[in-house]
Order: structure tokens, then sequence, then C-alpha cells
């Protein structure tokens, strides 16, 4: 008997329908001998509706009381879930993420879960039930709700799978799993069958979208397998899990892009220590995400440095950072707002040697302009125009051979 | 300084512009030094909705499930209240009623309060703030989430103010108080400045609906203040309380109607013991309610028995009653659903001579057939034709002179 915990998102439990539907799925694993714990998301458009009721009270709500309003989605579709599955036949109870044991610390909109302390699933699994968690929230310990910000849900799942020593966790959503390249782009695009977990953040990271960042990470640290599968069909998906076939295979796992990419260059500042800080340590109060960082080696102890930012972030990040720019001697201050992003991802790319070469001829060939390079131990990403964004996708997609397993 | 105990209804809470009236109101009891706990109620319809959205996934949802389901309206209506009286600068939190300490039995969908444990509120008061509590719910020694039942908000409430040990309890509302009788029949219908808690009771139980009978009782027993009043205005309201002027004043507080109303006769059956338990006993396991009952002294051994149902449970009660009454030798049973019920209502009647008199010759006068006749320590209650109900009303309130103070 394995224990397996599943993960539905709000897209695949919008209406009464699907969440019957989806009741069907997780029957059909119980029957298979399995112990279920499913944890599910709010109903499609729930969460934005109570945001906009918030809103019609306040424009600034409180946050603490903005977790509690925005845990009842979560808990709406547990009940149902749970209905729909006693409707069959099944033996089920909906939990909260508090009745569960998702603990979490005190940062309301994005708590971090501090511990999973799951003697209540356990005691309910072993009464032969199937058990419905709330994703997406915790308790503190003094019994306040908090929300655990930005793919919530997921990291509920794997988090569960982890507290519980499950055999497996399964994030079921609106894709087939992880790709060679977004399919929309890239019609050959294959899906694939497994990927390590390194590999996936950078995917994912990188625009990819499948999963969110921080439950690949969960699952890193403790060695979860974690399947990535579509929950309106019974295609295998991807398992995300330690690399098996590392050295044989090919390197390049996948193409990830992203068309959400503002630069700012600052043109001619002084080399020394200190400058960096004064520069990043002002947009991170303000909240502002940085992603790339590149300073070239200077001359003459002048240099210039370019980072991105998210084009939504742009004129804030500008206001922010011309008056710095000016107190720290720069020449000039720029900014470039239709930019993108595309990156090769594999294990292992940097100890062979030829990976970065046949990108950039690759690029070249297509007439594509690269304006930045940066690269990791696992990827290679060049920011060109956004325009060539699709164009670099497909050429590189084509250059690396992804179409073949 | 004050701790007052207020609830606000559904019709109340609405929408997000009368939250924002409430809030208004909670604010100024705040400001006139007075300690706040507000119970509030799910925001107009969204019980029925949520009853409807589970009625999408099964006929039968589960009573635990709906329980858990249903306390998300009253959660969504707290975190609007704290969030709209936080923006005018008030220091607010909501609790769920887990949070506010209201423990109750494991009998899912109408639990009963086993204790409140208000340590939470008491801690939140201490440091200035406003405490929302959801109204209907509360938890059992497991940490399920149960409902109250019907009167589930107004219960709650009251059983706050106790165990808070609170000045008053103020359950604010769609009407302006409890009223000598119901203002749409009997224009002239005064509101009354106080009322016993039993009156209020035979008034509300026998048709009044200001407020749950439960929720009175509940303060009769602990000897609650409760203050009925308009939650759109600021006039005075109806004070429920041990009875003040109790000797002097007139003895009849208001008249009770009810056009809810169905008989059934047994005739000619064995005035021996046993016989109305082998009645009742089938009726009560179908959960229906019996209201009036009344047995005429027999001769030669021989009775009629009369019972009175609501109309939606008679043809249910009758398939139950009449193999009964053949078992036990009934001649015929015979039901009527057109009736109604009205009730003079006052404390001390029973003392005091010539009421039953005076009600009976209004009715006559008004050429209203009288069908069965009960009566209590502080009741008495004739049964009618219902088209005669709005009739018998008026002649009553005439006839005992109650548009006088």
């Amino acid at each position: 008997m394995s224990l397996i915990v599943q993960k539905y998102g709000g897209s695949s439990v919008a209406d009464a329908e699907k969440v019957k539907r989806v009741a069907r799925r997780v029957g059909k694993s119980h029957d298979q001998g399995n112990q279920v714990v499913v944890v599910v998301s709010a109903m499609g458009d729930t969460t934005d509706d109570l945001i906009a009721l918030a809103h019609k009270i306040t424009p600034d709500p409180d946050e603490r009381e903005m977790d509690v309003l925005l845990s009842t989605g979560e808990i709406v579709s547990t009940t149902l879930m749970a209905m729909a599955l006693r409707s069959m036949g099944y033996s089920a109870v909906s939990l909260t993420g508090g009745q569960a044991g998702i603990w979490t610390d005190e940062t309301h909109r994005k708590a971090r879960i501090v511990s999973v302390e799951a003697q209540r699933i356990t005691s309910e699994l072993e009464t032969g039930k199937i058990v419905i968690v709330a994703g997406f929230q915790g308790v503190t310990r003094n019994m306040d709700v908090t929300t655990l910000g930005r793919g919530g849900s997921d990291t509920t799942a794997v988090a569960l799978a982890i507290g519980l020593k499950a055999d497996k966790c399964e994030i079921y959503t609106d894709v087939e799993g992880v790709y060679t390249a977004d399919p929309r782009i890239v019609p050959v695009a294959r899906r694939l069958k497994d990927i390590g977990y390194e590999e996936m953040l950078e995917l994912a990271t990188w625009g990819a979208k499948v999963m969110h960042p921080r439950a690949v990470e969960l699952g890193q640290v403790y060695s979860m397998p974690i399947l990535v599968a579509s929950s309106f069909n019974e295609n295998p998906g991807t398992l995300i899990h330690k690399g098996a076939s590392m050295e044989v295979r090919n390197k390049v796992r996948g193409i990830a892009h992203d068309t959400d990419v503002a630069k700012i260059t600052l043109v001619g500042i002084p080399d020394r220590p200190g400058i960096a800080a004064s520069l990043f340590e002002p947009l991170s109060k303000a909240a502002i995400s940085v992603d790339t960082i590149v300073q070239n080696a200077g001359l003459n102890n002048i240099t210039d440095l370019t980072f991105t930012v998210s084009k939504s972030d742009l004129t804030k990040a500008m206001k922010i950072i011309e008056p710095v720019a000016k107190s720290i001697g720069a020449s000039k201050c720029v900014s470039d707002s239709n930019l993108g992003k595309v990156s090769v991802v594999g294990t292992g790319m940097q100890n062979a040697p030829g990976y970065a070469a046949r990108m950039f001829k690759a690029l070249y060939e297509a007439g594509i302009n690269i304006q930045l390079i940066t690269t990791s131990e696992i990827r290679i990403t060049c920011i060109v125009a956004q325009e060539d964004v699709k164009n670099a996708v497909i050429a590189l997609h084509q250059a690396f051979e992804l179409e073949r397993a």
C-alpha cells in the first residue's frame, strides 16, 4: 500500500461537475489500494473574487484579515470534494490547514511552513478515509490563520508528502507536464518523462510556470519525487526527482523563456566596493525583485552595470535608481523595457564543452542579436529583444534536437 | 467602561456598503468608552448559496462537511467587518467560533454550546481591540467545526455575553424590536420598551420571529439582559430582561399569530394508558415537530385526540399516524391544513380572572369560530381558520387596548 499526496489546482475544481470528476480520479487511486491525501486550491476565480470583495471595503485591507478571508476559498473546495467522495461511497474527511497540522510563521500573506504535524491526517488515513486538505493555508502557534503566498497549494502538497513520508507527491494541473519548450511556441516540443529538481527550478523560474519553484525546492531538499501531470486526462506527466540517467542523456533538457523583462544600465560608474549594495538595497526595500545582474570588468576603474526587473517594476525602479546613480557618479542611467529572455537548461552543461557556442551560433544564424549573457551551472541565458524571443526558442529547440527523445 | 456584545444579522451585512455602515455603528459604541465584541452572520444569501452549491455535488451532503462549508460564510463577514473597522482607524481582529472559544457537542448542523472559553477574546479586548466573532459556529474537542442550527448567531451572541460577563447583549436586526402584534397586520401595534424572557418566548415561539427562542432561553437561564433593536436606525428597541413592573402593568403584552398550522384529529380512541406514547413516538422519530396537543375527557372510555403540525409535515404525519390509528382502534383519522393560531401573551394572566373570557368574546364578536383552545401560564391560544387569523389579531389587539402604553 502506497501513501500518495495529490494536489488539484483551482481550474481543476472550478465548478461542481469538475469537483465530481476529480473525486472520481481520487477514488480510483484509492481503489488501487493507495492511501490518498488530496490538497485542493480554491475553485476557479474564488480567490480573485474574495480579494475584490475586500477592496470594496478598503483599498488597503489588513493582511491578517485578508488571510482569514482568502483561506475560506480553499476550505469550500475541501468540503465539496469530501461530499463528492462520500456520495460515491468513499469515506472522506476535509481538514483545514490548521487541522492538518500545517504550522507556519506569522508572516501573513506569504507565511513559511515551520513544521507539519500530521497526526490527525495519519489517524484519519488509518480508519480508511481519504483526507482532503485545504491548500495554501496554515496556522500560527497563536492559532491565527496564515496563507502561504504564490505557489502555496503546491507547497502544501509537497510539505504534507514530506511530513507524512509519502511515497509520491502528484501535482495535477492544466498542463500535461514539463516540456522541452513552451508547446504554444514550439509545436514539436516534447514532454519530458523526468527531470531533475535543479533543472526544473531553472525551467520554472525562467518562465515555464508549470509549478512554483518554492515547492520544487522543498521537494529537492527532502528528495520527494513529484509527478506533474494533467488533471484532465490520464497521460503520464513528468516526474521531478533526483537525476537518474544524468551522464548519458542529452544534457540540454529544455528551453525556457520569459517576455517580461526590462533592463536598467548604469554607465560609467566607479568600480569600487559598496556600489552594488548602495544600488540594490533601496530596490530590495521597495520590494522590487531584481533578476539578472551583469557587471563588466571595467577599464580605468570605470565600469557599466546592468540588471533586469519585471516590466511592471521599471518605472518605480528608475525613480529609485536615478538619484542613487547620480550620487555615486554614474555618467548615465538608461532603461529598455522591450526585452525578453531565453535560456537553455540542463544539468552538466558547464562541464561539457560547446553548449554555449552552439547556443550563440543558433541565435546568430536566426539573425538574433544577444544583449546580455549570464550563466549558471545548469543554464545559459541570453537577453534579446522581446520580438525575437519566439524565434529564439524555435531556433534553440531545433539546434539542440530537443524534439528527439 | 461597559462590555457589550452586539450581534448583526445577515441582512445588516449583506454588502460592502452595509458592512461599512455597521462598522461605523460599532465604532461609535467603542468611542463611547465601551469594550465591544461583535457577532456577525453570513452576508445576505450566502448560506443559501453555499447550501445550493453543496446540493450541486450531492442531494444528501454529509453533515460534518456541510458545517465546515457553511462556517465559511460567517468567517468572510468577520474579516470584512474587521477590515472596515481598521480602515476607520480602529484596532480590530476577527475570530472564528473556534478561536473565540465556542466549544460545542458533536451534533453537526445543530450543535449545542458546551462551554465558552473566552481567554482569547479577553486578551484582545485588553489591548484595546474590537473583537469580531463569527456567529452560528463552534468547534468540538476534536477541533471539528460545527454549526449551531437555526438562531445560531443569536445564540452565539448571548452565550458570549454570558461567558464574558458582559453588561449587555444587543441583537441588531431588521425589525425595531418586539411589538404588541405584527405591525403589518395591526398598524397601531406598539413597540414594547421591555418584556420578560418568558413572554418573549411565547411571542417568539408563537410567531413573532424577532429572535430565536433558544437564545432567549439562554438569556433567561443566566439573567442576561438582551436588547433587540434595528440595525438601520437609532431607535431604542426592546429590552428583554427579568420582568420589572410585573404587577402593575397591563398583563396582556402582545398578540402572537402563526398561519402555518395543520391539524390531525383521531376520533373515538380508547382512553387508556400508552395511547399518546404510541402516537407521538413514531412522529418524533420521523423528526416531525408536534405543536399543540389537546385531548378531551372521554365518555365511556372513548376519547378524541387532536394535535397540530406544520403544514409541510402534514402528509408525512398522516402516513405515519393512519396505521397507528387503525391499530389502536380509532374510528376515524381526519386532517385539516387550512388553520392558523392566535395567542394573547402576558405574565400573570393565569392568576388574573377574565382574560380568557375577554379573548373568546372578542373573537365571537368578530365572527370568528374557535376550533381548539389551549393555555399555558402566560398564554391563551385559539386555533382558528387560516382566513380568520388576520381579523383575530386585529380584534384582540383592540380588545386588550394594546395600542395604549
